[in-house]
This record gives C-alpha cells, sequence and structure tokens, in this order.
C-alpha cells in the first residue's frame, strides 16, 4: 500500500497457501518456484530458511534480465554471500538482508503492515554489486519505514550471534528446564525472557549451523560471564553480584534509551 | 477500591515520598517506622528486600493485637519463613507470601490496579499459623484477583530458582555482552529476553544470596544445557540442535497455553 511496488508476486511450494494469501490481499499474484523470470526492474526477496537461500538466488539469477536486483532476509549472511559472490550469473544480482523484525510465529496470517517501522535493515554488500543497485535496496527497505545500516557480512554475523542467536539459545535453555509441576509459577519476566523460544525450530536450526563458528564464540563468552556469576554467588561475594546486575541493568537501560 | 480494607496505611522510612503516595490516593495515611502498632483485624505487607524481611516482621511483630496477620511479599521463602518461625512473638502471626507478578519498574508511580488480576499468589505457611489465618490470608489475596497456591518454603524456593531467579541472571548475562556498537542491531527478541535485566540491583542481590543453594543449582543445570546445546552444534549435529530448540518450544508453548 506504499506505492513501492506495482505488482506483488508470491513464489512458492504451496499453492493452496499462496492462493490464500492472495484472497487475502496479501499478495497480487501467486506463481510457481521457476515460473517467473526477473524483469528489467524487478526486486526479488527471498525468504526461506538460510540453509535454501542460495539455490534459491542462484534458480532466481537464471534468466533474470541484468537490471534486476535479488535479496533476502537470511539472519545469517557470510557463507550466502561469499558462496554468490562467486557465482558469475548471480554475483552481479544480489544484495544480501537481513530486516531485523519478526516474531515467533509464521505464515502471512501474521503479517503485519508496521513490522519493519522504525526498525533497522542490516545490507551487507559484496564487491559485486554497484552501487546503484546497493542503493535501489536501500530505498527498498526505507520505504518500508526502516533505518539501513551497512556492515559486512562477516560484521553482521559477529553481532548478529551476541544480539539474537545467542538470546535464542538461551531462551531455549531456560524454557528446558521448566517442568510442567512448575508452570504455575512462572511470572511475565519469565514468559518475555523464553517468548522466542516458542519460534520455529526449523529456521533457527540451519541458523546455528550456519553461523557455528560465532554462535560458538558467543555462548562461550556466555557461559564465562554466567561462571562468574556463579562464582560470586558461591562465595556470597555481594559486591561482585551487584556490580554484575548492574552491568547488565546499565547495558539493557541504554538499548532502552536508544530505542526508545 | 475492592473495599478489602477500611484504611490502608503506608509505613517507611521516606516520609516525601510517603507523603506524596498519599496526595496521589495511594495510601490513605502514612506512618513512619514502629509508629503504628497493628490492632485485631490488621493485616500487615512488609514489601522491603529479602535480606530486611525477617527484622520487619519482628518489629512489627511487637506490640501486635494476637489476632493481626503479618505477611511478606518476598521473592526467596526458605530463610524467612524458618527464622520468623523460631521468633514465638511473630511465629504465630505470620504466614508467608510471593505474589508472582511485578516489572522492572521501582516506586508507586508505577502501581497498576490488574497488576495482580489471574496471576499467582503463593502462600507457604509453616506449623506456628492457624488455619484461619491462613484462610484469611489466601482471601486477601484473591480479592485482589490472584490465584493462590500453597507450597512449603523448600519447594517455593526450588521452584522460583527456575521460574524467576535464573531466567534474571540469564537475561543480566545477556544485557552485558552486547556492546555498545551492537546496540543498534538488537530486535525485539533480545530485548524481551532481556527486559528484566533493568530491573533494580540493589533488589536482586539478596535474592540470590537468600536464595543461593537452589540458584547455584538452576545454574548449573542451566550450563549443563547450553553445553550440550554447543557440543551438537561444534559437532554439527542437526538431530540434536532440533531436539534441543523443539524442547524448549514444546514446554514454553505449553506454557503459553497454560496461561492465555
Amino acid at each position: 500500500m506504499r506505492g513501492l511496488a506495482r505488482e506483488i508476486v508470491g513464489i512458492g511450494r504451496n499453492s493452496a497457501r499462496l492462493e490464500a494469501a492472495r484472497e487475502a490481499g496479501i499478495i497480487d499474484r501467486a506463481a510457481g518456484a521457476g515460473e517467473t523470470t526477473l524483469g528489467p526492474r524487478d526486486l526479488a526477496v527471498v525468504c526461506t530458511p538460510v540453509d535454501r537461500i542460495v539455490q534459491d538466488v542462484r534458480s532466481l539469477a537464471e534468466g533474470a534480465e541484468e537490471d534486476a536486483t535479488i535479496t533476502d532476509v537470511g539472519s545469517v549472511k557470510g557463507r550466502i554471500c561469499s558462496e554468490i559472490a562467486g557465482d558469475p550469473t548471480a554475483a552481479g544480482l544480489f544484495v544480501g538482508s537481513h530486516p531485523i523484525a519478526g516474531s515467533e510465529q509464521r505464515g502471512w496470517e501474521h503479517a503485519t503492515p508496521t513490522l519493519f517501522r522504525d526498525r533497522v535493515c542490516v545490507v551487507t554488500p559484496t564487491e559485486g554489486a554497484s552501487r546503484e543497485r546497493v542503493a535501489r535496496l536501500e530505498r527498498f527497505w526505507q520505504g518500508l519505514g526502516m533505518r539501513v545500516a551497512c556492515l559486512s557480512p562477516e560484521e553482521h554475523d559477529r553481532a548478529l550471534a551476541l544480539t539474537s542467536h545467542l538470546p535464542h539459545a538461551a531462551a531455549a535453555a531456560l524454557a528446558s528446564l521448566v517442568s510442567e509441576r512448575e508452570f504455575e509459577f512462572v511470572g511475565t519476566g519469565f514468559r518475555d525472557t523464553t517468548r522466542i523460544a516458542m519460534g520455529d525450530d526449523e529456521i533457527w536450526t540451519p541458523i546455528f549451523l550456519e553461523n557455528s563458528p560465532h554462535v560458538l564464540a558467543a555462548l562461550d563468552a556466555y557461559s564465562e560471564s554466567l561462571g562468574r556469576l556463579r562464582a560470586a554467588i558461591a562465595a556470597r561475594d555481594e559486591a561482585s553480584i551487584e556490580a554484575f546486575l548492574a552491568e547488565g541493568q546499565r547495558r539493557r537501560r541504554a538499548i532502552a534509551a536508544r530505542n526508545a
């Protein structure tokens, strides 16, 4: 409804789901994979799990006009961007994206027009992409209300391991420790802290694998940090416990102030 | 406004704050500590940090009518209940409570009339308390809209270590790992997961110390769980990662279904 596209084509395997999305007005037209080729000013946004993005970008690049643009919304960028950069057909057409917005829900029924508003989209251009194509992609995300940040795929993956992938692991582990007998005794704190654990494990397993070096480093830093807290509690070292909590409080409040 | 009390007296050290609360209509009358004695049907609710509750209950018990009731809202119950049970004056008057509701905010300005609605209050009677007094206290919490669950102080502390104290530690550690450079790249997932880290470290340090045996056990179980995920990622064991995330998802969805 923002006039960013003349026509929105939904491409997917499940034609019944696509047809329902079309009837709901989410897309203008449905197409099976391989049934559509990209015209000169077309923009394709690949929204498949991170372990399928490279092959989907390659298929779209086949037969695409050279002025078309392909991007993705994957939560890990390193391998995807480097593999596509090595593909002579796809390299020039592709610029990676990661709009940092979403929920634990799945399916077009949960689409919301304000999902992207005032959120950050990371764009990770590699050398093959023209400036003009990158600028066009940035305008697209900005048109949806996002602020755009440019990072290298490596910088992106290191940051997101801490800001997104580690929290997901932490939430899943917390949720797993609570047995049915204790369900009654969870408050809003627990619920907020573990909400993302409801997310789709089919989406998250490939994210952990794709970003494994940074995720492992983040898990190690996290263990090390919790180990320090454990030692302080065991030693009844009040000052160290307080300093630990005060540091978390300081950082989290700074984030709240920044994103207010 | 629910007609649960004829008069609400705020007792505290900071008379300016109490006066402001009175002007805002939160309390009917303000009093300094030691200025009020409890009459026959009075109910005193001690809301100080967990390391101060025992002494505050003891002061209130001095000179209280034998039909008065004293409770608290501390997040840890074991030592508090056993120390008070050993005090000849306070034992008969006191029944411990923990209304599982709150926020990371502090001060009467953040009071909300629906805070307790449909939440659980754990009541932890010890042998000294009469049935009638326990029943009266349960009716009080129910009058605020809560469901009441009776647990032993020990059962309470073990459960809350997992459902509340560990999540607080986990959130603080996650928040501490993100540096200012990365603040821009946090999404709603990170924000929800770490929101409770904004809570007051002066409240939380004594909670960790008071409940240290259960908190240490919870931290160990959490480390062990994260260690299994780490091993699965390092071994690129897709099935184990998926099973780990699916288990967190299953439990968290069960909690969401129960508390819907």
